[in-house]
Formats: structure tokens, C-alpha cells, sequence
């Protein structure tokens, strides 16, 4: 509970902890560190999960991937020793596919190859709106063009987006995530994107509802100042940032985002929550 | 003289054009329409630039084209049968170069292939920039990612951007234009990108001096309303959009830049500006 009591007990700093009933959970860069083969876990992160869970807090994930459908990539943290159920995960994808069925819409897709199952059962003839998610190296220019060019073609472009995240880390260095070809493509036709996942609003109150939670019984854990703790913040929630993943020091000097609390890791986060929670009953 | 006398005659519109001293030309677009074997002149656009030539106005070339060096991309104008000598053709790269050197930097470049000998007496070594060009099909998600990770791990991250065009229109349809990625980076690394090339009023106003002229004495024709039009205006001069290359009908409509003239093509631009310095005389 080293740095995690530094930054989040300075004065009357952690009272709001004691008023915590549910968690949710960023998953890339704090519960685990993506790279080849996968990833792996970060340390103690698997019995941090366990001990939120058993303490009788509520406990969601939520998480922007979309390198793979949900239940791929439920199997793999399950495959690394983390107990989650894929009920437990929200994720873009599904989400964003509610949103073309009830407006009808016909996406062209630049998505990840491993996330195409998702649209198993969307109809993308004759496209009228324009999705991407985290495509990776499918970012090339021959296919950011296509996409740019659906987008201008029609009468009033529509592009949806996956995230709005300005990059990760994996194990071999930091990558370029799936907002920056969101911005991309803004500028190119001049549109606003609609965001599917966090920072939305909509999306993290899909996951209060879950858990029959209102904002301020609830605390985003992420490494991602803007998005997570940021995106939480936004609509009511308290927000922890973790110096693992994406963290940079920079991030605690921020002129417009200042988390609630920042904590070494997913380890001291749950240190701090279950300390005071204890402190509480 | 068709389009061109309904869109620049309206009421007293036309008064201007008796003050134009000199014309600065968009070439891509404007001359010709590029694509595979190198592209092909517009119609009329040849006889057009001979025409204001000979007519004692000065004439130059201002261009942002990074796809080629200077030399080679006058070499392929000449090849279609335009009279220009490469003193008189602006582009960004030589003026980026100019000041790389000025300011002691040394760049990580993501540039064309063949832009690449403007560069070969610049330090590249250890960089401490990044400039990004035209890249084309050279905007690969590696190569992103590489200028991305040099760009972030900077104390302070410098972004130079040769240009900031959107899309620009080859004889097989639109492609995406520097600017998009320029725009990436921008949101990636949280930073603003010095554009040299147009609409930078620094590039635009090396070449008034170069001519020798004031603002007002000078019109830019091009076939971008945003950074051949709005570029000039913001500089003081006028600005004709020609209906050839990346025009679009919708620019006709712009919320914020209004071209001073709308003509079919460039022949019908020095059809209206010769006409009226003809009166004037």
C-alpha cells in the first residue's frame, strides 16, 4: 500500500472510498500486459480480482478491446488464472452492434480481423456508416482510403469508432490505438465521430445499470487517464489511476484530468478500497 | 468565360481583378490531374498558363507536392508540355530543409521515397523531430507507430507537416492527403504540428517576395478551398477556386471560407483575370 497511501490519504482524500459499493475494471494495462502470445498477467493483479470479489463488492470489467470478440478474450485472461465471466465484460463491440440494429444502419467495417465474428450477423451491403475499431497493422493506407472514401460518398458520412484511445503498450513498445485513425478520418471529411465504449457516457452507464449502482457508489480502476478515469469522472464516478500500462508521470500533471487517487497497481488499488472499506463497516 | 462570368460578375465583384499585378498557380488540380504514369494536363490549362505568361503579369508556381523533389516534379510538368523553370515553383520540402537547418534539428522523416535526395544533406541522426510528408503508401501502421514512438519519447515533441491537405483526387479516385496523419500524430502525442507549405502564411509570403508584390496585387488560384483559397485570403490576397481536380459543389457552400471566385478551370480563370487587366490597360 506503499505509494497507493502517498498519493490517496493526503488529508480527508480517501473518506469517498468508504461509500463504495461496486468496482469496475479497465483490463489492458492493469490487469494484464498485452504482447506476443497474448500477454500476461501483472503481478498480484490476479488476487487483487479475487480479493474485490470475495469482499462482496460489486465487480464489472470494463474494457475498450477490440482485437477479438468478447468470448476470446474472456477465455484468454481465464487462460492466465483471472476468474471472470464474460457476462461480467462490457466491450464495444457488442454494444455497437445494438446501436446498428436499432438504427438500421449497414456498417463498412475496418476492424480487426479476430473481431469480424462479432458482425457475423450484420448486413454491410451497400454500407451508410462507416465503423472502426482497433485494427492494428490493417491500418494501412490502401484500406484507410476505402474507408475514407465510403465515408465521403455518402450524403451524410457517419463514422463510428471503437474506442476513442490514443495508444497501448505492449510488451515490444507503445502502439497506436484506434482514436488516432478516428482523428484521422474526422479531419479527412470533416465529421464527428460517434464513440462506442469508453469515454462514453452511454457506455459506462450500461455498466451502472448492471451492477443497480448510481455513480457515486462506484470507482473506475484504469492506466488511462483520459478514458477511464476521465470518461468515470464525467459521469459521476470517483477515478483511480494505476502506474502500470499506459501510464506516463506526465499523466499526474495534467491540466484538465486529476484522478481521484493513484496507486502503484491493480494490488494497491485493492489494498486501499478493502482497507477502507473494512475501516467502514 | 461561361461559369467563370456567372460566379465572378455578380454586382461588382469583378473590380479586384484590375489590381492583380500576379497570379500564383496550385499545380496538381489546377494544371493536372495526377494518377498512374505520372497524370495528364487539364484541358486548356497549358495554352492558360502561356496566356498570363506572356501577358507581363508574374507568374509562380507554389505547390504542396512531396511526393517527388522539385527538380523532377518540374521535370514531369515540363514532360507535359508546361513552360516553367523550377525558380519559379515553391514546394515544402526545400523550405523545410531551410529551416532544419536554421533551427540545428535533426529529423526522423516519414516522407515519400522520392522526396527523400531533398533531404540528403540533412542529419537524420539521433532525431529530435519528426517531419511527415506525402507519404502515400508508405502511411503503413509501422511506420506510423515508428515516427509515433519517436515523436513520444521526446522531452518535447516537435511535429513538422509538409502541408495539411486532406485528400487530393488521382485519375483512380480520392487518396487520403498528409494532413490526415498529421492529424493522428497531432491526437496521439497531444501536440500541434508546424505546417510548412500552404496555407502557412510564412510559405506564402516567401513567395510574394519572391514577386516582389504586395498581398493585394496577387491572386492564388487553386483547386483547395481550405489551403489554396483560405490560405491566401488569410494572408491578404484573393483566391479563385477552379471547378477542376479535388473541387467538390459542397465547397461552394462553406461555412467559413468563401473563394473570391468560382471558374470551370483555369483557362476560364485567365479568360476572367486577362479580360479585366485588359480593361484596366
Amino acid at each position: 500500500m506503499r505509494t497507493c497511501v502517498s498519493s490517496m490519504a493526503a488529508g480527508s482524500s480517501m473518506e469517498w472510498l468508504k461509500s463504495v459499493k461496486g468496482v469496475i475494471l479497465d483490463m489492458c494495462g492493469v490487469l494484464y500486459d498485452s504482447g506476443e502470445g497474448g500477454g500476461q498477467a501483472i503481478h498480484g493483479s490476479i488476487e487483487a480480482v479475487k480479493r474485490l470479489m470475495d469482499s462482496g463488492l460489486i465487480v464489472r470489467f470494463c474494457t475498450n478491446e477490440t482485437q477479438n470478440t468478447r468470448e476470446k478474450f474472456v477465455q484468454k485472461l481465464r487462460a492466465m488464472g483471472f476468474d471472470i465471466s464474460v457476462s461480467h465484460v462490457f466491450s464495444p463491440a457488442p454494444a455497437l452492434v445494438r446501436i446498428l440494429r436499432e438504427r438500421r444502419l449497414r456498417p463498412h467495417l475496418l476492424v480487426h480481423d479476430d473481431l469480424m465474428p462479432e458482425f457475423d450477423d450484420v448486413d454491410t451491403s451497400s454500407p451508410n456508416c462507416v465503423v472502426i475499431g482497433d485494427a492494428a497493422d490493417k491500418f494501412s493506407y490502401q484500406n484507410l482510403n476505402e474507408a475514407f472514401r465510403v465515408l465521403i460518398g455518402l450524403e451524410k458520412p457517419l463514422l463510428f469508432s471503437l474506442g476513442q484511445g490514443r495508444y497501448y503498450k505492449e510488451t515490444d513498445g507503445l502502439k497506436l490505438d484506434v482514436g488516432v485513425f478516428m482523428k484521422a478520418l474526422e479531419y479527412a471529411c470533416d465529421v464527428q465521430a460517434e464513440v462506442v465504449g469508453k469515454p462514453s457516457a452511454d457506455f459506462f452507464q450500461t455498466v451502472l445499470n448492471d451492477m443497480s449502482l448510481q455513480p457515486h457508489e462506484a470507482v473506475m480502476i484504469g492506466d488511462d487517464l483520459l478514458n477511464d478515469v476521465g470518461g468515470a469522472q464525467s459521469c459521476g464516478m470517483k477515478g483511480i489511476q494505476v502506474r502500470t500500462g499506459k501510464y506516463r508521470l506526465s499523466d499526474e500533471k495534467h491540466p484538465s484530468v486529476r484522478a481521484d487517487g493513484y496507486v502503484d497497481d491493480l494490488a494497491a488499488a485493492a489494498d486501499a478500497i478493502l482497507t477502507s472499506s473494512l475501516t467502514n463497516h
